[in-house]
């Protein structure tokens, strides 16, 4: 996802929370680099980023846009899981990180995720998990991550 | 966790959803069979049950009593987390499936997380994932899941 190369360009770009206005400025456009992500209706867009913004800063999603070309080129979420265990400890769920093709190598990834712990950090957490695929574990690794389970998954669709 | 033998005292006991008054049930004290679960006062664990609560729907903790010994044996919780990608989707995640010591091979592993999968499915989730170790793939595969990704960890404490 990310290689060690580092640029000015990506330096100086800053992490800030998604904003409705996100969707015309490519949001959308640069998830589809992730997996499949249908176009939705402005209407759907929003009533998804109330439902979001609802849990405050127990779900965070967090973009990089560049502000040259006003598009989103990297994005990452976190939500914050409320356990019983670790004595009502709390859980931090990073999901969905994604740079644009055209950024990598610009430390933009590294950039999302640190912002990503360092939320959970300051919400409490005991732990922030992700799940990821192989080729993206030493990406993790650099991000201060270690591998420690395995994800199993049960499709509906 | 679990192996293929069954018995009429399990094919009998109901899931239910978590109340109050499981804390006084060994609630806490089966999740300590899961991981570090240190004692917390009845205020907590209040404050901790009615966060989740509010949730609803979107985080459920089932739990299985014995209505014999009015113990907790067996439990595990499921939240969803909404998404922009696949058309606004969204993920069931399920967490901290647990049986107790003694009734282990009585099914009620399989019975919790059908509970949580069919929840999941009922909310309109396309998937629903879990982390676990390599010794419970096997459980999990019998659950209708297959090992998909790796899980990576960053601890704060």
């Amino acid at each position: 996802m990310e290689n060690s190369n580092s640029s000015i360009e990506g330096n100086n770009l800053r992490v800030r929370k998604l904003e409705l206005s996100d969707k015309s400025k490519g949001f959308l456009e640069l998830l589809r680099q992730l997996t499949v992500c249908d176009s939705v209706s402005d209407e759907e867009f929003e009533d998804r980023f109330k439902e979001i913004s609802m849990y405050g800063d127990d779900h965070v999603i967090c973009v990089i846009e560049d502000e040259i070309s006003g598009k989103i080129i990297a994005s990452g979420s976190v939500f914050i899981e409320k356990k019983f265990i670790r004595k009502c400890g709390k859980v931090a769920h990073i999901e969905d990180v994604v740079v644009d093709a055209g950024s990598r190598g610009t430390q933009l990834g590294k950039k999302i995720v640190g912002f990503l712990a360092d939320h959970a950090r300051s919400m409490g957490c005991y732990k922030v998990i992700l799940d990821c695929s192989d080729e993206n574990k030493v990406f993790y690794e650099k991000c201060g991550f270690k591998k420690k389970e395995i994800q199993m998954v049960k499709y509906f669709v």
